[in-house]
């Protein structure tokens, strides 16, 4: 019953061990064309995409997001919701941008930005690529906005470090499905403490058997730690979003 | 160079007719496997999936999108973005959960649940299945969340329409590479007022010329008559998001 497609979804890890090898112009034009033809909230292209090369920006890159093995990936991608080119379009033809500075189009933007970035990292895998999708640009989006030239009405969402793996880590267990897929109505069930533990058993178990940066860690550990993070990180990202031009109303 | 996933994420195309058929609770299944081995922003699984099977209740979807030609899908998911798992663990282990209800966990759980969703697309095409993701379920968050049982720090972003396709739609021309995609700098360039025209003609001869739902329309025609929607509509919707708790900093 199942196809290689399926089978290539299912087997998706996030690789930040990367060969000394940079992607072709060609795969490169590749993902972006992957990227381009996913679905786009009501057909209105709401984001850009960056291929960050030069190294200087890869090294502020690096800096902001703490991850200095991105310097090795063998391409880098900034995936930016962009409302601009249509605000733009709407300025040539004298028509009250308005909506555009919408919650509504904010929400737009980044579902755009989000979908084409899967696609990006689908496609890679299936050129015999790997990567991680990196959300820790928002440490420090003005940073990224200033080094990236980013005008008003667009805002870096993700970055996309992508190479040659050179290692294969193993596969992490989700939630179990009867706490993540419901059928007409939410509902955790009575037992959602019972899974809980059970999960939390069976992802302490990958973390300490894992060949490699093995630990002791359970889903809910892991959870407490995120929210124990220090409050001051990335308090001010609503106010940035907003100082772009985006979400007035 | 290319691949067979290539090629299918190259040749995606909105479906919204389709065969009288529904999807198998396997076929259901296998999506869902696949959305959840997507990324995951610091692994924080933050979204769930409800698969909508009661009649009356995808009625009242198919009123608040606007969108009957839904009602003759094989499958319909709700894709919900979701801190409330994360929440119950925060207050099992005593932990403030101050962060969760900030504008960085609220995107976090949007790409989160915007990435899975495309695995499901992707996934669903592998199949030999169609659909459309739809983004108009944001038309009315408040209606969607009392159908679904939705609770606190949950959101109802997207719907799902799937089934085997009964058409098969032209593909239709993506914005030109130059004026989306940049190297280092974001830059539209001095000619973007020319691809835009270009752009406009060749959207406008796909427009034309296609098979059904033959129209006149360019894409800046079309962001202009997007922008000159109802000043009303969705208008509450960032309140609607925080009344959920999400973004209250």
């Amino acid at each position: 019953m199942t196809n290689p497609i399926l089978e290539a979804l299912t087997q998706h890890r996030s690789i930040r061990q990367f060969e000394n090898k940079s992607l072709s112009p060609h795969q490169v034009t590749e993902l972006v064309d992957a990227a381009q033809h996913a679905s786009t909230s009501t057909f209105s292209q709401q984001y850009s995409i960056i291929s960050v090369t030069d190294p200087a920006i890869l090294k502020e890159i690096a800096k902001i997001t703490g991850h200095g093995w991105m310097l090795r990936s063998g391409h880098y991608f900034v995936m930016v919701a962009d409302q601009y080119r249509n605000l733009k379009i709407a300025q040539e033809n004298g028509t009250d941008p308005y909506i555009l500075h919408s919650t509504d189009k904010f929400l737009a933007s980044v579902f755009d930005t989000a979908i084409a970035t899967e696609n990006i990292m689908v496609a890679a895998e299936s050129m015999g690529l790997g990567g991680t999708i990196m959300g820790s640009i928002l440490n420090d989006p003005r940073q990224m906005i200033k080094l990236l030239h980013l005008p008003e009405m667009t805002f870096p969402l993700l970055g996309i470090a992508l190479g040659y793996p050179k290692d294969k880590p193993e596969l992490k267990p989700r939630l179990p499905k009867i706490e993540f897929h419901f059928s007409n109505h939410y509902d955790l069930g009575e037992n959602f403490d019972q899974q809980l533990l059970d999960y939390d058993q069976l992802l302490s178990d990958y973390y300490r058997s894992r060949s490699t940066n093995g630990r002791t860690e359970t889903f809910s550990h892991h959870i407490v730690s995120e929210l124990n993070r220090n409050h001051n990180l990335r308090a001010d990202l609503f106010s940035i979003i907003q100082e772009q031009g985006f979400m007035a109303h």
